[in-house]
């Protein structure tokens, strides 16, 4: 007998990138950022005393909450923490699409949203992407007709790094009649001056996804967070997320990254040099490879290479260096590799050019 | 413009316990252990190292699942790790019950089961406790007829601290056609011998919720699990939960917590025995309070007591003591007051004896 909902029986379950025990492994798999957390993240952690552990955190995870506001110039009433940043995309399924209700998302994305469309009963609307990754014109007007209550954008987009600029967003926002939640978990590391937060103040019907995943070397703390409309998060804070969603450690040593831009800043500098010259070094040997605002690029495997995507990536792992090799018809020939520091570039561009003799 | 569904618009969120940030409150509230965490642990957080954090976590928790296997003789494919209790509730709705379909629950007790049961667009059933908190005859009988998938049975239960024995226990889950949920958040402070996990080799529908957020004094770090026939654990684990839930300090720490039973056990003893005088204490006074296995005692405030449970509850905060009070037809006679220290217990029964003048 078995007591599993049919829709989850049917489903299967989002398939996470390798995370290998071994700390000798060369990781470019799943988008953590090369470089280390604040040493005052490390300081807050030493500070974390047992009664800190032993009763329950702050609900908001207010020192947090004060130091993200601080940051981008809102209030605490626009923005929610959560565990992670994937704890937002569920909230937000939860909070605005009736079951059954289409989620719209570009196709390839993430590939945890139609997991989370599926466990909700939803049906996913796939906007397919133009050859150079761009979104195709009219589907603003596409999703209205199909009435979407939610559409999740990352940008920069995954797997491409494409970034679509602050005014797109906003043109995006005014058409659609549902929520447009803005995925950023990779905004960090786009070129300065991109804004969408600024946004929000006109749009009521934009959220924003950040996390400290990938920004400020925190992925193994699972934190992220919701900027919005007050309207928008105060369901999500108040009524559907978990009680005492992020843990007290969470909230101290989120705040200390926050507070050290300069650390953080650093890091990003350094992987969009490293991530230039990834790009570059791999076009000069064949591939394709967009132009990338995030840490990873995507690279497509040269038709007349002695070696296809999968062999490649078998070959690097053979290596001790792991990438991302998603098999599904349109990325089949490509690789996702996140920028690492300059000897771990090193060693995969080394990998690969013996792998190819090129 | 609003964009939260109906059932979220219509529905009040779940209303934590008061979380001070002042740490010199009497804090019998929101049923903390009143000692301390394991060295172990304390010893186990200072290890985190920078690594541990910039890397995502096992996907599994599996450092903890491993120490939890060996504590409960069971397989990992058993557990599921997750972030605190609470997730592992919400996540048995999302996992066993259609939308719609009810959820049963005795009345009363944890305040976050309707909560999730209204995000879920669930009707509640509930089972009205008898006089002394037991459950009435034939409920079985009555959930099968209204097809419940799911039942939520805390166990000691809240907030009474009445423990139905594992044979009782057996015998529901045999009856019940539906998944029986045992919200085993106290058990660790009931009397040594009781044991359900053993059930779950010969009940297919049996799940059991742990957490350390009470036997381990960890409510800070969020950690929760759940134990199962492997066909219950497996779709939550491989299917609905939020990818890498359990973040890399609760997987070590955790794993720290559990394998020091020791102290653990130590502390149980302690609050077994404050327990026993703070019941003996207020009988004494005339306040009925029920046999609790739990770390709280529920007070009935006596019918001719010079001060209504809801003034005693502000007195006490007037004087830095905080305990809960639930303004429900069937509990606003009663104080719920989680078991101190000593000294903290004395305060509380000072405070009480000088407002009550007994």
């Amino acid at each position: 007998m078995t007591y599993e909902r049919d829709i989850i029986r049917r489903m299967a379950g989002y398939a996470p990138g390798e995370q290998p025990a071994d700390t000798g492994v060369i990781k470019l798999n799943t988008n953590e950022n090369p470089w280390p957390p604040s040493p005052h993240v490390v300081d807050a952690l030493a500070a974390v005393g047992a009664e800190s552990l032993r009763r329950y955190p702050s609900p908001s995870a207010a020192a947090f909450l004060g130091e993200a506001a601080a940051l981008h110039g809102v209030s605490a009433e626009q923005l929610v923490a959560t565990n992670g940043g994937d704890e937002l995309l569920r909230l937000a399924i939860t909070t605005f699409v009736p079951p059954g209700r289409p989620i719209a998302i570009a196709e390839p994305s993430y590939s945890l949203y139609p997991v989370l469309a599926a466990i909700h009963d939803s049906p996913v609307h796939r906007i397919t992407l133009d050859d150079d990754w761009s979104l195709p014109g009219g589907f603003a007007e596409e999703l209205n007709d199909a009435n979407v209550p939610l559409t999740l954008l990352v940008n920069p987009h995954a797997p491409s790094g494409r970034l679509l600029d602050a005014a797109t967003i906003a043109t995006f926002a005014s058409a659609l009649k549902g929520v447009l939640l803005v995925d950023e978990a990779y905004v960090d590391f786009a070129d300065p001056g991109h804004d969408v937060v600024s946004l929000i103040a006109n749009h009521d019907n934009l959220m924003i996804l950040r996390t400290l995943s990938k920004g400020y070397s925190l992925a193994g703390l699972r934190l992220g967070y919701g900027i919005g409309p007050a309207d928008l998060i105060r369901p999500i804070a108040a009524k559907t997320r978990d009680s005492y969603s992020v843990d007290a450690v969470a909230d101290r040593l989120g705040a200390a990254a926050l507070a050290d831009q300069e650390t953080a800043r650093a890091s990003w500098i350094a992987v969009r040099r490293e991530r230039q010259r990834l790009t570059e070094t791999l076009r000069d040997r064949g591939f394709e490879v967009p132009d990338s605002e995030a840490n990873f690029c995507l690279a497509r495997v040269p038709a007349d290479a002695p070696a296809s995507a999968a062999t490649l990536h078998a070959g690097l792992k053979a290596d001790g260096i792991l990438v991302r090799h998603f098999d599904t018809p349109r990325l089949r020939d490509h690789l996702r590799i996140s920028v690492g520091t300059p000897e771990q570039n090193d060693a995969l561009l080394e990998s690969l050019r013996v792998q190819l003799n090129r």
